[in-house]
């Protein structure tokens, strides 16, 4: 199979999170690419050609086996598999991702926290026990970790992620500001929910309809 | 001035970001371009750029005052302002980003979650009481709400972001796989932490680093 471009990974994520839900309270064994389509304003001829390029093949008005989508998507992205990560970073934003709740289902699995706070080591964050930070290398070595979720602070995240990858890491989340640098063969994938509220803030400003800072006064100082 | 690109907003964000944190362990009064280049792997001459699309002038070798650059993001962006957004869908993932640390500091404030489900609704969830979506209405107008955050079923994604535009919502923050179709005016910015976890699952699978799943009969098919 040819590689598939990011674009196509991520319709395939959506179709999947749509027939995921949409089957849990629907009982219906087949769907159109009309339906599809119409459900994630996507063309019904693009559905069919990325269905297509991962060897779907639907049938004439029926459409698709929802099953056979789900796990032909789930095993082409690689959900059917699982995968055990390391937290690095276990502060307000490393608790949040611990808390966040889709993980598991799509198969990544945290299996330890870790952080260089002596404050931090031994708290218990969402049924996880923060490790400290020198326990680390052991760990991914015992466990052949091959992922890391990266949640330190900014001066940080370059050199930890340098330190993950001669640990045996090939794939670093990334929810620093940093942009990474990785050798060739690992993939660095960075997540910033801070962007998508700069561009809400953005256009709510320009409208007009947000309220200005009552202590505006020195603020960054 | 000039309506900023989505990718110069990206930028700027992480050079706030890295600057916060920056400034939070290191008492220095300037920065230079080449620093916050260096760090964040973006060339200097672009930040020299993007500081002088918002009005930024840096000095000569000393570089730029960090609380102006820091004071400047704000205002531009809008983080300057405080945004107040209801929250609609409070199952796992709605909790979740009742959890996330970061919004405070970027002038979000979620002030009410609502939801369809009897069982949910009247439960504390991180510090807010769950309200039953008949209240919606109401609370909106009442408050002048301009902003939603979007955790529902997929299926009830583009109904109630019809419905809350209809309100006066003028920006929905979109966490449903769904594509919202929204009115000239209106944004509407789609978040999806599950494809940055396809995209690395996808990785792991193709460099062969992944485990495969115990129920893994026909995988290819």
């Amino acid at each position: 199979m040819e590689r598939l471009k990011r674009v196509v990974l991520d319709r395939l994520i959506r179709y999947y999170r749509y027939l995921a839900e949409f089957t849990a309270t629907h009982p219906v064994d087949t769907i159109t690419s009309a339906r599809i389509g119409a459900a994630l304003d996507v063309d019904p001829s693009q559905v069919r050609k990325d269905f297509s390029a991962i060897g779907l093949v639907g049938m004439s008005r029926v459409g698709y086996e929802v099953c056979e989508v789900c796990r032909t998507i789930r095993t082409v992205v690689g959900f059917d598999a699982t995968y055990e990560a390391v937290l690095v970073g276990a502060g307000r934003l490393g608790a949040a991702i611990l808390a966040y709740p889709d993980f598991e289902r799509y198969g990544l699995r945290i299996i330890a926290a870790f952080d260089v706070d002596p404050f931090k080591v031994g708290r218990r964050v969402n049924g996880r026990t923060i490790e400290p930070m020198d326990e680390l290398p052991g760990f991914i070595r015992e466990r052949d970790v091959v992922m890391a979720i990266l949640a330190t602070p900014a001066q940080a995240a370059q050199p930890m992620a340098e330190f993950l990858v001669a640990l045996g890491v090939r794939a670093i989340w990334n929810f620093t500001p940093v942009r990474l640098t990785v050798p060739e063969g690992v993939l660095s994938r960075n997540e910033r929910l801070s962007a998508g509220l700069a561009e809400i803030a953005y256009h709510l400003r320009r409208i007009g309809a947000s309220e200005p800072a009552l202590a505006g006064v020195g603020e960054e100082a």
